[in-house]
Parts: structure tokens; C-alpha cells; sequence
């Protein structure tokens, strides 16, 4: 077993592992930027050391510093949290080299599915439905023009090292499609040092549906079941739930099915999510990319199944087999997590960072708060603007959204704006509460138009 | 259904049904005494009265002042919470006279298992096994004696008016019980206004079980399992658990039944607990008593069903019929409930009143905290002191322990004293991780000895 685990991560997540490993009897090692010397997961871990100056690359992203601090410490394994270092197989190759576990899937693992293209072609082969398109990444222009016109507009054009909503557009004619190319290898030749993209058939009225798989060292490879990540804004998640209102049991077995089928084509191990783009007219559904590692959205699946998903990733890269099978796994209720993030929605949620002045997190029966916000937090404008995850779980969906606008309401967050007021409008729209919506929500309802 | 409930309440428990109210959508009082003008569950209210000075005599227990808010306000019903009003059939009449609705049962049923001897005989007729003992309330010292001999020493006397811990008096020798009687029944008469008491067997080696039942007004009555209250110091609940680590199937769902049975014996409506003795070594249980009321430690068994005891208490007073059946009951998982008193456990638990300077509860998954606490709050001397509830949850009982450490140790209160330290020396101790303990563990065991 692991027995001394440091964090390359701050703010929840940081916070989040940290309590799984408490529970676990795992002592924990804190790493902290010198903008982050007052944070709450430096404060909670059993050590804590700085390893560099404020900016993300210097720190959260320095290989050599954070291996460093793991030797120092005497660390023998490394937790990635999410954003980061997480997806970075050079990072977890790092750590195999230095004898340092890597929570997370292998480097191996890693790049297959970080390469977009690569990820395709191996989900073609094993049987994954993908989205029509190119095989592999295009040689040039002209290639991405005939097939185009053979699969029919719009096409998106994918940066293949892109992710997480970036290096990513959408064409509608041939005038469209040269640019974009362009503009898009450019781009990712600049962010990701690649400059190769990929086409697909761009499918414009669909929901975002994931599948949680867990994996262990030993081959066996389960889901726990999907979840609805539709509300999003600009690409970046907002609001997540599990179930999803739109699928058929039969929809989920399939779905469930291919995400096996797509972490055991990669040998994959430990806590991943496959995601799904689901045509719900047509009740198709296609791959879109894996993420391996945790997400930030982990919590909805842990409140209906009550399995402890960073317990779990721990236990597996400490070499233990997976304790549940497939059909021991169990779905009750429903759960909704909201990102509330610093920042301002009636201003085009332009961020809000500072001191938080007052600050009470709401309880009660059905409510998990994850958070690194306490009172006289001083927010850095640095990192990431979500400073808390609210989770409500219900018997039904109706009470859980019931309950989420009761914690909210209840939230206490002063001097800093907060996402607070938009996902309240959000809990109230008709078409939310009807589950009646897609991917392009946010763009066809302009939720806070009236205090523009 | 119930449009608007006054909560004639403070603290945790008043917070609690504001909560529920609001996910039911149900408009909300508070009423509050003079020195909780600055109460959370005053500002948490669609409203909030002022019902008289300090006094819980004057405000919180003044039947004219709570009845005259409720009519002010247009509240068209009562939620009277534990404690103070909770239990009184006076109180359920005139509520019942004015044409409120009472949230809980009929005046008849308080009356009935309230007074402690007729309770006893009404079990008696019912089936319910009960504690070898008088028949009713003893005529004077010579039956006591008698009576004592015949069933053997020890014997408890009882104020047949008491509760709670209150008015009960244990006899090893016949000096001891002729001295009981005549104090018991004076200070019965000074607390109670009522001097009878009873004799019974006292069971010195037993843990405290309670089944929690839910009854409508159609004859329906179901049980949600039991919760085990066996670590109490002074007859005053500290921590509780459910499933209780002593109880086999078998003897839980003749527990079930027996509770059922109870209920049913005095047409019980709504949420109640029936308390027995549970003799485990012998695999015998007694009627102890029955709570009229919601209990302090209700939420653990919401974490195991998923059934929120509150609304159902509400919508059983709406009239509605329960919406579950015995067989839809599910129990998953466990969960345990610490109370995080102000007082200082290292000082012979004496009360910590004052203010709250920093204030930070736990957060993350399987923890839930109830509480009307908040940063710069202060606590009023003259109610009870109980701060904080925290309930944990986990799939097993050592991950609900492990997970309540956690939760404790990272919950942060300043300024004032709490019995944090103690839980956390219960949490680790041999004995209690085992199961293995009586309700005379914290009698056997002085957990803060070293640092008297």
C-alpha cells in the first residue's frame, strides 16, 4: 500500500484527496506555489512544501521541483488531481524512472488517448462508434475540402494534442473550413507544440454524456454508470447530473459497454471517464475523447453509488484488485453537483478574485460541499476561478434540484462575486427543470440578460 | 397541504425544518426569545417574531406567545422540533382548538406514552415486551418494597412524568429504594407537577436501541431500522449509530415488529422512536419508552434509507398517506452521528458559551453537518449547547469512523470549548471500534483522564 502520497494539485481537489487519504490512514504531502502559502490543503495535509514562485509553470507544472519534494519528503507515490499534471505521460513516465507511483493510468495509456487522432483509431478498431471523419490526422488543405464535402457540413476541425474545449473549430463552408485548418494548426503548434488537427461530421444538437470506468492492474474493467455534462458554457462544464434525464436503460447498457470496451482497448487503469457525445434524436451516441484522470465532477457518481472514487483510484495504483464487480455496483437517487466559480455572471462571469470575507458552506441532509474557500480566504487571480463544488442528492431529480436551490440560496460567500445567482436562474429555467435541453442551453438562453 | 409552518424552535433542529420547508416549498417562521435576535435560523426564515424575553419559559415554552405568532403570521401550522413544546399534549390540544395543525401526533398518543405507567400497561396489552415491574404507579413505600423483593434488587424507580433522563433513581437495598421513592416523588412533583412513579427491574448491562417509525393518519405504520444510543454520559446521548454492531436480523425485525406494534397501540401519526433496553447478552429487549417527536439523532437514519424524516412529518400532517411501504424500505450503508456540545471536556464537560471567532465545518463526501452555528456567532448561556451535529457516512462502519475522524478533526471552531477532543478519543478507542461497549462505556472508561 501506498503509504506517503503528495499532491501535485491545490485548491479542492487537493483538499479532496487529502481527506480520502486521512480516512485511509495515508500520510499526505502538500505542494504550494508562494501564492498559495495560506491555502486550505496546505493547512490540512500532514507536510506541506513550496515548490516555486506563483506562476502554474514554475510551480504546479515543474516536474523537477515537484519529483524533488516527493524524494525530500520521502513520498512514494504521487496523486496528479486533475488539470495540471494529469494528463501528462511525460510526467507519469517521470515518476515510473524516479520509482515514485503515479496515481493515474500508464504513460502508455495516457498518450493513446491524449493524441485525438490516435484515440480515434483505436476506437475505431475496437468497435467504440466514433463520429465520421478523417482516419487519422489530415495531410493538408485540400484533403480536409474533399472530406468535407463527403461527409457534409459543418466539419469540425480538432487539434489532435487539444482538450478540454480548446483547439477546437467549426467550419460551415469551404471558405470556413481553409481558415479554420489554418488557424487551427497554428494554434496548436503555438499551446501543444503539434500542429496536426483531424475532421469530423460536426453534430450541432446533442448532450454531453460521460461514462465513469474504474480499472484495475489485473484487467477488469467496470462502469459506474453516465453522466449529463450538457449545461456548459464556452465548452467548460457548469453544471453536471447523474442520472441523465434523457437516457433509456437500454441507451445505458450500450453506452456502459463501450466505455469497457474503450479503457480495455488501452489497458487502462485506475478512475477514467469516456466520453460520449449523445445524438438523442436519433438515440446514437459516439466517442469524443477519454479523459484519464479525475474529474472534476467525480462527486455525482460517488453520491449514488457511495463508492469513494479517489479511495479507489489509491487502492488500485497500490497494485490492489478492484473490490466491486460489475454487477455489484448499485445507482440510487439522483445527484447534481454546481461549479461555483469567483467570478461575475452578470458581467460575463469575468472573474472576481479576493478576500472572502464572510463565508458559511450550506448542510443539511443531501448536500456535499467540496471546497478550499474558508472565512478571510484571500482568492489568488492565477488559477482556476471555481472556489466550490455544491452536490445534492435526492431520492428523485426533482428533489434534488429542489435541494441544490435550497443550499444555494443558503450559501454564504462575501466579497468576491459568485456563480451563485446563474446557476439559481439555471435551477429555475423551465427547460432545465424539464431536462429538455442540449449542449447549446447557455447559447440559446441568455440566463443573466436581464441584470446586463 | 401545509402552506406556511411556524418552527417553535431554535438552533440545529430549527435550521433543520427551514431546510426541508424550503425544498417543499412551503413558507417558513421562526420565532425566537430576545437573546437569539441574531440566530441563524432567524435569519434562514421567510419570517421571524419575536415571542418574549431570555426565558425558554417566557418565549420558547409560552404557549400564548407561540400560538398568537402563528396566527399574526398566517402560519397554519406547528412544528415544534424535540424539546421544549415537542411533547406536550396541552400544547398539540390548543394548537388543535385554534385550528392549526399540530406537526405531530395526536394529543391522545403524547398523553399516553408520555405518562411513563400507562405507557408501560398500554405495551403490556399490546404485546410489547416490557421491563419486569409494577403494574402502573405504586400506591406508597410498602408496595415498592414488596414488589422489589419479589421481582429482586436492583430496581429503578421512575417518575411515571419524566424523561429524558430526568426523574429516575436506581435501589440496591431496601434503604436506598425507601429513600428513592420519597425523593423521586417530590422532585417529580416540583419538575412534573406529577408525584407518581414505578418500580422496574434494573438491567444494568444493556444497550440502548431505538427503532425509528413512521405512521399516517390511514393506519399505516412503518419502522426504519434501529439506531443504537449506548454511548450516553449521564443518561445523555453522545454518539449514535445505526445499524447498531450488536443486532442479528433476527432480532432486529422482531424489534420492528414490536415498535410497529407500539405505534399502532396509540394510533401513532407521523415520526417517533420507540426506546428499548436490549439485554444482548441474554438476546432480550424492553419497552423503554416512546419519543413523540423527531429526534436529535434522526439524520443517520436518513442517511441509511435516503428518506427525509422531516418532510415525511410534514406531509403526514398534510394528511397525505405514507408514500413508502415496510418492503420499499432500503438500508444501505452505515452512519454515525457525533454532537458536538460547547462545553469543555477536559473540565468535567462544564458549559463554553461565547462567541465563535472562526468557524469552518467539514465538507466532502459521506459528511453532513447540521448546525446553526457561523463565524462571529455567539452563543447565548441559556439553552442547550449543542453547537453542531456531524453525521458521517460510509459503506462499512470502520469507513464511517475513519470518515468521522476526518470530519472532525478538520472541523474548525474558535473561541469557544467543544467536545471535538472527547469524540475523537471515543473514535480511537479499542473498545467502541470493536462494538464492544454498554451504555455504562463512558462510566467505565474516563477517556479525558489525562488531561484533568
Amino acid at each position: 500500500m501506498i503509504k506517503k502520497l503528495l499532491i501535485a494539485n491545490r485548491g479542492e481537489i487537493a483538499v479532496r484527496i487529502i481527506r480520502a487519504c486521512r480516512e485511509m490512514n495515508i500520510e499526505t504531502v502538500a505542494v504550494f506555489s508562494e501564492a498559495d502559502r495560506e491555502a486550505l490543503h496546505v493547512q490540512l495535509a500532514d507536510e506541506a512544501i513550496c515548490i516555486g514562485p506563483t506562476s502554474s509553470k514554475e510551480s504546479y507544472l515543474n516536474f523537477t521541483n515537484i519529483i524533488s519534494a516527493a524524494m525530500l519528503t520521502g513520498s512514494d507515490a504521487i496523486h496528479p488531481g486533475y488539470g495540471f499534471l494529469a494528463e501528462n505521460a511525460d510526467f507519469a513516465e517521470l515518476c515510473r524512472d524516479c520509482n515514485i507511483t503515479f496515481v493515474g493510468p500508464s504513460p502508455e495509456a495516457i498518450n493513446k488517448m491524449g493524441t485525438k487522432d490516435v484515440a480515434r483509431e483505436t476506437m475505431r478498431e475496437a468497435g467504440v462508434p466514433i463520429v465520421p471523419g478523417s482516419q487519422g490526422i489530415i495531410k493538408d488543405v485540400e484533403e480536409g475540402i474533399s472530406l468535407a464535402e463527403e461527409i457534409g457540413y459543418p466539419v469540425i476541425i480538432k487539434a489532435t494534442a487539444g482538450g478540454g474545449g480548446k483547439g477546437i473549430r467549426v467550419a460551415r463552408t469551404e471558405e470556413e473550413l481553409i481558415n479554420g485548418i489554418n488557424i487551427t494548426q497554428q494554434e496548436a503548434l503555438t499551446a501543444f507544440g503539434n500542429a496536426g488537427v483531424y475532421l469530423e461530421k460536426f453534430i450541432e444538437d446533442f448532450r454531453h454524456v460521460e461514462l465513469q470506468v474504474l480499472a484495475d492492474n489485473y484487467g477488469q474493467v467496470i462502469h459506474l454508470g453516465e453522466r449529463d455534462c450538457s449545461i456548459q458554457r464556452r465548452l467548460q462544464k457548469l453544471l453536471e447530473e447523474t442520472p441523465s434525464p434523457v437516457l433509456t436503460e437500454e441507451i445505458r447498457e450500450r453506452m456502459g459497454a463501450a466505455a469497457v470496451k474503450a479503457a480495455e482497448a488501452v489497458k487502462y487503469s485506475g478512475a477514467g471517464t469516456v466520453e460520449f457525445i449523445y445524438d438523442y434524436q436519433n438515440q446514437q451516441f459516439y466517442f469524443m475523447e477519454m479523459n484519464t484522470r479525475i474529474q472534476v465532477e467525480h462527486p455525482v457518481t460517488e453520491m449514488v453509488t457511495g463508492i469513494d472514487l479517489i479511495k479507489e483510484q489509491i487502492l488500485v495504483a497500490s497494485g490492489k484488485p478492484l473490490a466491486v464487480t460489475q454487477k455489484d455496483v448499485e445507482f440510487n437517487g439522483w445527484a447534481i453537483e454546481c461549479r461555483i466559480n469567483a467570478e461575475n455572471p452578470a458581467k460575463n462571469f469575468m472573474p472576481s478574485a479576493g478576500k472572502i470575507n464572510m463565508y458559511l458552506p450550506p448542510g443539511g441532509l443531501g448536500v456535499r460541499v467540496d471546497s478550499a474557500a474558508y472565512p478571510g480566504y484571500t482568492i489568488p487571480p492565477y488559477y482556476d476561478s471555481m472556489i466550490a463544488k455544491v452536490i445534492t442528492y435526492g431520492a428523485t431529480r426533482n428533489e434534488a434540484i429542489a435541494r441544490m436551490k435550497r443550499a444555494l440560496s443558503e450559501f454564504v460567500i462575501e466579497g468576491v462575486h459568485t456563480t451563485i445567482p446563474f446557476h439559481l436562474k439555471l435551477l429555475n429555467h423551465e427547460k432545465f427543470v424539464e431536462g429538455n435541453f442540449n449542449t447549446k442551453f447557455l447559447e440559446m438562453y441568455d440566463l443573466m440578460k436581464s441584470e446586463d
